[in-house]
């Protein structure tokens, strides 16, 4: 069904653009810098969801489903076939980024520079400081139109730019798990599923309390 | 009450991400690069507007709310409580930045590269022009929707871009008061306080002339 | 007729301001960076999409012209025409930049840093997802309006940010042969001509899927 | 008036930033990156159509209020009165930044790095494409609301990106003139008055022509 393949194709994108972008830089000798790098992560995402967000929402992120169904803005029984074709689509750019680049060791896989408490306290923090961004300015579960590509990709970006260098910036379990998985590195991989995931639910209850009393839609 | 949440989680997020990005550009070794955290700045600003400016207004700055209540735009009584929520969140910001990295000294706080006069100045002319943009695009004293997004964030990116090597950039009083009381060096705090709160003032009684003869509202 | 104009006109900007900024950061030493070279192709995309997209349709580039023939949105009888003015405008561009910079040797010509055929996929996937991004957002055959521009725009970047350092991120036949004809480097000028086109005519079929079952339009 | 205010006002902010982060670039050993000169010229330009474009039409320009009274969009007697506000506020921002920067030696003049040849050619293309814009966007002469502040800030970003480091990327005589007079350092000013102008003149003709067959307006 078209949503599935829009879900598989956006994540595809994300993972194949914005770990590529690691990679090339590893590759070339630092030619794209870390601020190319935030800037891949963010416009892709951006770009993603003006290419596929009427078809599928655009989530491409096991955390944002599952936080709009905790949200009850997404049905419960969708959540497992999205999430299958979001690491599909993760696996399958890792798989062809593998294929390029050979000789790169770790693919764009995610590592705490320092403690693993660090990177985890960053990840929760990234992740729902996004979700609450996604939340607002997305039509039910849908991110679509010219308004949340700018909003939702603005924040990965700056998100990015500031927190990549610690922890990565993954605020997506499957931008984390694939390379990990291709590449073999699997070591740090669950506190990257487990921070982003917590990160979003918690922003849908903040975001539940704010709205109690605020007027309805931003314009 | 929401409003007041939203004024501290804005804050908090501001001063997290921004002052964020300066302490892990120093702890490691520059990665972040100064123009990466002219984009961190300027983009999370935009961030909370999307989040969180149909709740609050999104002030996240004493000197906004302070000229929103000279401009009449939002009630003198609220302006206490909205500074309270603010001084809240970028405490909590600076108190997160020194738990997760405790050998850093100065926590992102601002301080005059030359004479206090010169940046002075700097961040009288920086706060005037970025309060000018935002009495144009906000629905009186609410900043909120894409434009307002854009345009706040837009002026505070190329602010913290070019004046930023010179006087940190500030533009707001508790971006440079938090850094400062958690890590100790208040000893150029009252210029950062002082000086935006005039240029933001300064702005309202200039759009106030220049709305005199003008039409309404723009698109 | 204005709308072949426009296209000469357009494909002139993006080739001159593209290739331009590689050859003016070859001739300063390094002065635009290779992140100040893909901002600068993204938006001069974005900047014709602006200026002349109501006229013409802002194609400035043959593999997109062929590909809305293919889906039936643009008449076959000006596909060649079309492709006549790209060419025109871009050998035009090529030819100014070396009056300008005689001493240049390759005049920003795209060449595989690596194999072949590791570009020929890099280009194949990129303009395949940048023509997914057109379909989604052109109003029929015609790349106009804020959205289309910022959307097109922000593709190109980001592609160029992160593919540029291997393949050279051409997207677009005639940004690649301008400057190899010019320079007299023809050499791998083939690939930069089949990879975006067959890219972009995947993207057809993949939309036309993906749209069986989706609502209308993006907003 | 307000819109004499509005054109001292703005323009005094674009050659105040502008300038300053070549100023501030120089004086901190290069951390504002040419990078991020190129982004604080786009983003002031936004930045001042979005907080007076409804007041003055945002010109900031002579090249600009020139070109719209060549294209009879804007009366030939109010050509002499915004030059003279736009005179008066980059001479007060040249004049502001000497008091900060005694040291200084160019204030940010426009130099030609190679021929004077060569930047007449680039800045007459540069300030023609940058018309070109600008007609298709503006309302009649006024350069206001969200999407020509995005148009126009972002094809100055693009060409002060790629050309800055040959011509100096001017597009704008009082750009060039008042640092150039405060500095003392006149020699290449000439060009930079004439190549703007006829080139902003020269889109003004090739737009009536490629609107002669076109619909009306952009969305």
């Amino acid at each position: 069904m078209p949503k599935y393949l829009a879900e598989v194709l956006g994540t595809f994108a994300i993972i194949f653009c914005g770990t590529g972008a690691i990679i090339i830089n590893q590759e070339t000798g630092g030619t794209v810098t870390h601020v190319g790098i935030a800037i891949t992560f963010g416009l892709v995402v951006t770009s993603m969801i003006y290419a596929l967000g009427n078809i599928s929402g655009a989530h491409f992120n096991p955390a944002v489903s599952i936080a709009f169904a905790v949200a009850r803005k997404f049905p419960a029984r969708e959540v497992l076939p999205y999430i299958i074709s979001q690491v599909v689509g993760a696996v399958l750019a890792s798989a062809t980024l593998r294929f390029l680049f050979p000789a790169n060791v770790l693919l764009g896989a995610t590592m705490p520079k320092g403690s693993e408490m660090q990177s985890f306290v960053l990840e929760f923090i990234l992740t729902y400081f996004q979700m609450l961004v996604v939340m607002n300015v997305a039509h039910g579960s849908k991110e679509q139109g010219m308004f949340a590509g700018l909003a939702i990709g603005g924040v990965v970006l700056l998100e990015a730019m500031f927190a990549g260098p610690i922890c990565g910036a993954s605020m997506n379990p499957v931008r984390s798990l694939a390379p990990a998985l291709v590449s073999g590195h699997l070591e740090h991989v669950w506190l990257y599923v487990v921070a982003p995931t917590a990160g979003a639910i918690g922003a849908v209850f903040t975001w539940r309390y704010l709205k109690g009393s605020a007027p309805a839609e931003v314009a």
